[in-house]
């Protein structure tokens, strides 16, 4: 955070930032329609040993590995983070967010509650973001519009929604992402990047 | 700094956003294009003991305060920040910033960059922006342009920017406000004011 700071050309850092939130919130709908807009900024893929389902392609939907790949990766400290979801392996390369980075440009990354906690300790000056609805009304509707789980994995997302809903203070930023206003919610996330960007005291990323 | 938030409704605290920088920068010319575009912000308006000029709006202008009135709104506290600007009073009056504050609306003012620095001891918690220019040369142009001052009040004010650019670590942002790209100006500030609305950790103004 040291760095003087030229007030002609206050060239900012590059930015970490944490899309983060209960499932439901509309993490990936929000990112999917961040990039449809073409934001100038690098969306992580996230790596997998998954096997790509079909009309997956790889590098854009994910990184596709193998399950040995993958253990390397974890064994050599080469995950940001990394998490198995329903016995599969996903996880964050350190390679391909250092990369970006380096290429100046901002880094944007969509991340479960407890994998933005690990973030924020191995990268205090990440910026994160909490993704929230404007009700548990709301939640519980989307959550049930998916119309892909039973009534009891829907209550145990609800009651993993509310724990979570209590973690708010370990982000930096809420952003409502109300039920129809998909195109607010992506604006509001631009303008904590373009603010971030014009920080005085700049946010350092060291991975 | 310490309320709880609301994960569904985090209704944001209103802010104190304060416009600073070296003469020349665009300060007045920003917070004018604006109000032109009707943020739904609250401008201060300056109280001043000096006359009115011809044309000029008592309470959008300025608030015009005979110099007995001036005097008596500094003995009694009311003011956040005044100076003697070539033999008049200017300031900010704390019941209009309170006010407004109490409607729920963000409050903007500008003030130079020695007044920003006393906001600062008096309301920690304000947004402080610093405008700058995108060159020393296009800081020399723009007050030149003012055609108003000599060669050698416009050297005094150059030698002043210099050592107001240094203070530039006592802000939160800085904004370059590039020559022909107001627009983009505004919008970096709206954007500074939208994140800062969305911060889990509000800021809590206390007059």
């Amino acid at each position: 955070m040291s760095r003087p700071i030229d007030p002609y050309h206050p060239t900012p850092n590059p930015l970490l930032v944490v899309i983060s939130g209960p499932s439901g919130v509309g993490k990936d709908v929000t990112l999917g329609r961040m990039k449809e807009l073409g934001y100038p900024f690098h969306f992580v893929v996230t790596t997998t040993d998954r096997a790509p389902r079909p009309g997956e392609v790889d590098g854009a939907d994910y990184i596709f590995v193998s399950s040995a790949e993958f253990e390397r990766l974890i064994e050599q400290d080469e995950l940001i983070e990394h998490a198995v979801v329903y016995g599969q392996h996903k996880g964050v390369s350190k390679a391909q967010v250092r990369q970006a980075l380096e290429s100046g440009q901002d880094v944007v990354m969509r991340l479960d509650v407890q994998g933005a906690a690990t973030i924020r300790q191995l990268v205090p000056d990440a910026v994160l973001i909490f993704l929230s609805t404007e009700s548990e009304e709301a939640l519980t509707a989307r959550l049930r519009a998916r119309r892909t789980e039973s009534e009891e994995a829907l209550r145990t997302r609800l009651a993993n929604a509310r724990e979570e809903m209590k973690r708010l203070d370990e982000f930096d930023y809420v952003v409502i992402n109300r039920t129809g206003q998909l195109d607010e919610t992506v604006e509001t996330i631009a303008a904590i990047i373009r603010a971030e960007s014009c920080r005085v005291r700049q946010r350092e990323i060291n991975l």
